[in-house]
């Protein structure tokens, strides 16, 4: 085993330590909020509020479940399509993500949801949301180095990536009031940014040693698919999840099942086309018929109108089908980033459309397309942005995509290099995207398995 | 490879061109109902709607969301259990469903959502439901054709499925007035007919050169559970989405789990019985366990009564169960007609059970039962329907029925004699059931299974 | 084959006959509530309710599908990680949660739900969910006897189990008054005594003869990780479904997300530092991340905090996979109870420990962080039990728990004996958790099967 003897405590370990941190961090300053506390019942009575489903949990725990589904079986099955890797997959994601929304209620609420009266964050159903997101910016990048970093190094990832998120988050958010409810630039430019990085400055110049367990079977490529599918499935309620009650939260939805159903065309046509035979891949079904739901997370709670949402998943179809045929080994050969599950394909040049659709549908916007009180409310032109006017907005929204790649390239350059200490316990070449290496049972099964001809 | 070289450039050159046309039919015609649109908040003020939780949105997201895992998990995984047809089960159900919730989004909306001031077609998250239902239709005639036909006629397939559903709807729901909320005549009956039908069009009289294929291996039926599953799990879900807010969404959910459950029973019961050993058959328990919830589509949202709903799933298993051991070796032998996953069995019997059930249901209401005010409401005896009587009303359902039944045999032959057009790429009999000649990456996968002595 | 012909026929006869008294009960018995009765018209005039959006379904739709998925992939799925008994996993826990639920809308509503006024049980959706968790705590005797029992012995031990699961949560929830939403007391450590307590009676000497199938493939174990995430997902949803409208199942809802979050962490920890090379079991992965949600479910309608509920998970996720490595071999050897799944580690304990938590948090319920109004809400201190305080309230959490553990092993002990006699069927020493013996389908298959060198 290449694992060194010490290393083998460094997991344990982290997750003892990080975990009693979080519950102290939480015995300080995690509270519930006035809609899940007892006092509810109250604050109902002092405020008007005239039935309990006016309470924010009924606005949106549908959408909160789909979004947890997302986080934790539509990534973690999405990577399950190498041969040998299904268990670090699924189980890693699992890991890092139970981690990263404890920390990411902390990192996000002492910048969103910090009641300064008494110092506490305060937390609802909108906190666990925003915390799953932040998570998934964070999964977005494990695809870039699926099969080639340890657990330890994943949590590192996320420790580091959370927090980032939250800065770059609150700049984006807060101060330069750009919106981005279903997190093109926030989630997926920084998150693909963020991993491509960390790949770039984790190069291995020999991993074709291990280039014999870097492609799927026949029954890996179905588990992935489960994945695929509920990303999809489930995009809308992702896009919509934090939306503004009402149309907001309609409008969003629409406008993705529209986007998500468009990319789905100009993926098979492209896999096709380019295709010698005119067969289709799956590496191209299961990741390029998403792009359209990534690229629509700024502007889903916009007026972009229907027919809009449809063209933009029509380019993304098409340029994330490329990007997978074309760009991923450009990247791979040029620029020596190793990129396992082409995140840069599905989620950086996507996310950085998306961030450009926004920009532009935010400019456009007028009164007559959106009533007085929508574009006030749809833009939140309210307090101290009463007199900002959409041509200006729409410039806030295209710095606050400056600021998501920012984050994520010098982020994830600073987070590789403090990855690539020797003492995280990485796997050697010939031992990536094996999962023999990190998993006892598997190991006993893969033995089995060696004595017969193929991997299932 | 039996496709000519010609043909393989007609998939890309479909997706792209319907695409794009859909793209121009949207950008003419569809844009957000006043729930979705920006102007909702003034539409709430001027009628008074105290909440945004009264937007439809509230009502109907969680089925919507239930419904779109039905179309594209729950189909597309139950027709996974082929041991070398997964990728084409689940990946052409998610392209034909792509395409045909856009073109059904169009087609439904011509009928039903026109705005007659400006020409254009409102849609909201209720258009989405019946969207999806749409697609249901064409997707349960795949399962006829399951193997044997190539993604372009399925994409054909669904074009003009998805036309005739929008007329038989309109015919059914509006000039007939019949009610069928969960679709067992609209969507099962149609669908299963249609499909069935074009089966029989393109008969194979030597479909036995793949006889080795059309079958499971272990691990394949057990993705195929997944399919029969969600599709069970959900199924209340489907038979309420549409219903009437309150009591009708309410009570629909109730009839539809409570047939389902005793759907089981029977089905295991029956499968037992007539095995020679008392074994019980994977395809049996991944199909007939869901006839109930097909037979209770149109009478879910009646007062059907709990005890209705349980002798409904109980007979529904009996038939469906007696149909895959004694109805699909007859229909093939003698009547022509090669039905890979037996949708004669689980969508056209109970959907005709469904319809009668519906008919009769509908002429035994009564005002002690129902209420004056919940009669009038259940069956919208309003407006040019204000004189119906439940009896009346008996007689417009059985019309339905008989409707839905010549849409789709007669829509079926049409279809049929288009797709045995010598243009459209599909499969030589013995590459029926073979993902390798769709699929790229299957190919290079398959082709390593191949050395070993059986395929997974 | 080992079952005798006379046998093969009780299985069809018990579905045909219970399935039938279920009807003949229901017709009796079983009416809609004035929720999804269509009076519900007329009664939201009378009682002044303003919107159908008040209707109990819009409150609970959501987490009654979020615990239907439970029931039927959740347990379904856990339970496939068997190499040779997926089907029998994923298709009778099918069998016996669609009996059991009718089965239980009976026994809970005659306990529940009766209207003394013309002696019919009224369901609406609340009795949907309750019933589904009835059934869940046969599920979870099932995975203590999974592979080792017929059908029909599982159809016996649900017809029982749900029998004496309403008189107990009847004595636990009624006549002690205590609080337990998410089940710790009721559920959990109830279903797994029961469980255990056949277990034990059913004691196989020499099961060793099946040992070669008794443990997990590859993918077996990829397929019983969705199990395993729907579960841990839609906990949240488990134990809020029935908590108070409003902050209750907000407040529930947080309290799980985080405690699951935790013992993900622990459970990791504690599965790397206990096995000799550091590397993680798939077992503990599987299961001990979900003791969180598990001892989470007395208390999390309560003011547990957020960092309590991290605690509960910290320490749960140690205890549960410490059980795995330690306590279940000595259960086995010692204690002679065999426990296929280990329901002992992930049900058995941290339902003890939610019972006691539950207990502490009640006794420690004050004014001042509860609110008089949210304590009098939150314990239900009305009618009857207007008197009652805190620290009394504790003392019966606890009495509660004793009954639950009296009803389990008892329960579990006269049903086992009763699954002793020799007349339902059961397996051979040599045919426990093999598929052939009661699958047809799976025979076929499995015989193609073993023709290759191993079984995937």
């Amino acid at each position: 085993c290449t694992i060194h003897a010490h290393c083998t405590n460094v997991l344990p370990a982290v997750c003892f330590v990080w975990q009693l941190s979080m519950i102290i961090l939480f015995g300080v300053f995690v509270r519930y909020n006035e809609e899940s506390d007892t006092h509810w019942v109250d604050y109902r009575k002092e405020n008007n509020i005239t039935s309990d489903i006016e309470n924010d949990y009924y606005f949106r725990y549908p959408s909160f479940q789909d979004v947890h589904v997302m986080i934790f079986v539509g990534f973690g099955f999405l990577m399950t399509f190498l041969k040998r890797y299904s268990f670090g997959a699924v189980g890693f994601n699992f890991l890092v993500a139970a981690f990263g929304i404890q920390w990411a209620l902390l990192m996000q609420g002492w910048f969103h949801s910090l009641d300064y009266t008494d110092g506490k964050i305060k937390i609802g159903i909108e906190n666990l949301i925003n915390a799953d997101f932040c998570v998934a910016g964070c999964l977005i990048a494990y695809g870039a180095v699926l099969g080639k970093v340890s657990p330890v190094q994943l949590l590192v990832m996320t420790l580091f990536g959370v927090t980032l998120f939250a800065v770059e988050e609150y700049i984006i958010l807060n101060v330069l009031h750009a919106k981005d409810a279903g997190g093109s630039m926030v989630i997926h430019t920084f998150g693909a940014y963020y991993g491509l990085s960390i790949s770039w400055v984790l190069y291995r110049p020999n991993l074709d040693k291990s280039k014999h367990l870097n492609g799927s079977v026949y029954h890996s490529d179905v588990f992935a698919m489960i994945g695929t599918l509920f990303l999809w499935m489930f995009w809308p309620s992702f896009n919509s999840a934090i939306a503004d009650h009402g149309d907001g939260q309609h409008r969003a939805a629409i406008n993705t099942y529209l986007a998500l159903a468009s990319t789905v065309l100009t993926t098979v046509a492209m896999s096709s086309l380019f295709e010698k035979t005119g067969k289709l891949d799956m590496v191209h079904i299961q990741n390029s018929t998403l792009a359209g739901g990534v690229a629509v997370g700024t502007a889903a709670e916009f007026m972009l109108s229907p027919y809009g949402s449809l063209i933009v998943g029509f380019f993304c179809g098409i340029i994330s089908t490329l990007g997978y045929i074309y760009f991923s080994p450009f990247l791979e050969e040029k620029l020596k980033i190793q990129d396992t599950c082409g995140i840069h394909n599905l989620h950086a040049m996507p996310g950085v459309i998306g961030g450009i659709v926004g920009a532009i549908s935010a400019a456009a916007a007028t009164n007559t397309v959106y009533g007085d009180l929508g574009l006030e409310n749809t833009f939140d032109f309210t307090g101290p942005f009463a007199k900002r006017v959409p041509t200006i907005q729409g410039g806030y929204q295209a710095a606050g995509l400056c600021v998501a790649l920012c984050f994520g390239i010098g982020g994830g350059i600073f987070v590789g290099l403090v990855l690539k200490l020797p003492i995280w316990g990485d796997p050697a070449d010939e031992n990536c995207f094996d999962d023999e290496i990190y998993w006892e049972d598997g190991h006993s099964t893969l033995l089995k398995l060696n004595q017969a001809p193929f991997m299932t």
